[in-house]
């Protein structure tokens, strides 16, 4: 039950949103309880979690990011973009959600966030759902 | 197999010891070989592993973050705890444990960490169990 | 299906590949679908995924974290290794994969790497598949 969400994003360091693509795959596999993996086959983007109220927190984070990781470090790849591979390093290219109740299980401030750190590009996201053996019967 | 651990915490940022508790629950299960998920549901907390046995390391890595992310950057979110946030993306709101011989496979230094960066706060950890389906047979 | 690989690093830090090995595990796993999940049972090391390509990549990432965690920060712990201590939370110690069509589904300038922060040493990698049952039949 491989499935893939495409994303477009529109800036160099951007957190997009793809809680609702997720869930949907979630929704439509029919799968009571197991877990739900979201993979991002880049090497200049990751997957994180983190608040989905407040926007200021995202802008925060992609700003922070920038002083943590300088583009201007000194890198000696000749694409100029270690930065971006250094931040997929740290934030990590996959995360896993537990499905529980046929839903995604996500704390109450919780979204599910592409992470773009070279962009603006067109990205791949792919999901794979793993159902919970009955382990009780 | 959804199980919940919970947490109260004592300070700002603080490493909680949950080895014991994951443990109890992957004995209970009754699994003998399979996957354990630990998921942190909250934006400003994560799940880590690491040394379980000096407790200056858990001390050095409290009080290295405080520096690697400064509470007093200049973020914009009004409720003054983007560090937190920023943490939580860099630590990771969840991690997987093997589980082999019906116990946690950890290696010999490690233990499971609850991750406050906001505390102190009562806090949910959910632990999922999957159980590995024989595929010799 | 627990598989182990063994490392044997030459420096202090170093990013090393170990994408051909868990590749062969999958390959002889005979699962053609499910997930694989890596772990580092060490708190002084990691799991990490990068680029596979240019090596400046790799040298870039063990050169910047040297700066990011400096090793004179002032750690407390007495064997003088809290940086890699610091770095095993952040990179994190464990990694899973997609298994798709019998084989590692991986971007294309994606490799999967043991991450050493206080070698040289020998090190061990635990492996496990999870076959993913079918859910539609």
């Amino acid at each position: 039950m491989l499935q893939v969400i495409r994303v477009a994003t529109e800036k160099r360091v951007q957190l997009q949103n793809i809680t609702a693509q997720v869930r949907d795959i979630v929704r439509r596999s029919g799968v009571n309880s197991g877990l739900c993996y979201v993979y991002c086959p880049h090497t200049t983007a990751a997957i994180t979690v983190n608040e989905n109220a407040d926007p200021d927190v995202c802008s925060d984070i992609t700003r922070f990011i920038g002083k943590l990781v300088p583009a201007d470090f000194g890198f000696d790849h000749a694409e100029g973009n270690s930065d971006a591979h250094v931040l997929s390093s740290l934030f990590g290219v996959g995360k896993t959600f537990i499905i529980e109740q046929g839903d995604l299980l996500l704390g109450q401030w919780q979204g599910i966030y592409f992470s773009e750190f070279d962009g603006p590009r067109n990205r791949t996201v792919y999901v794979s759902i793993i159902k919970e053996e009955d382990v009780q019967s």
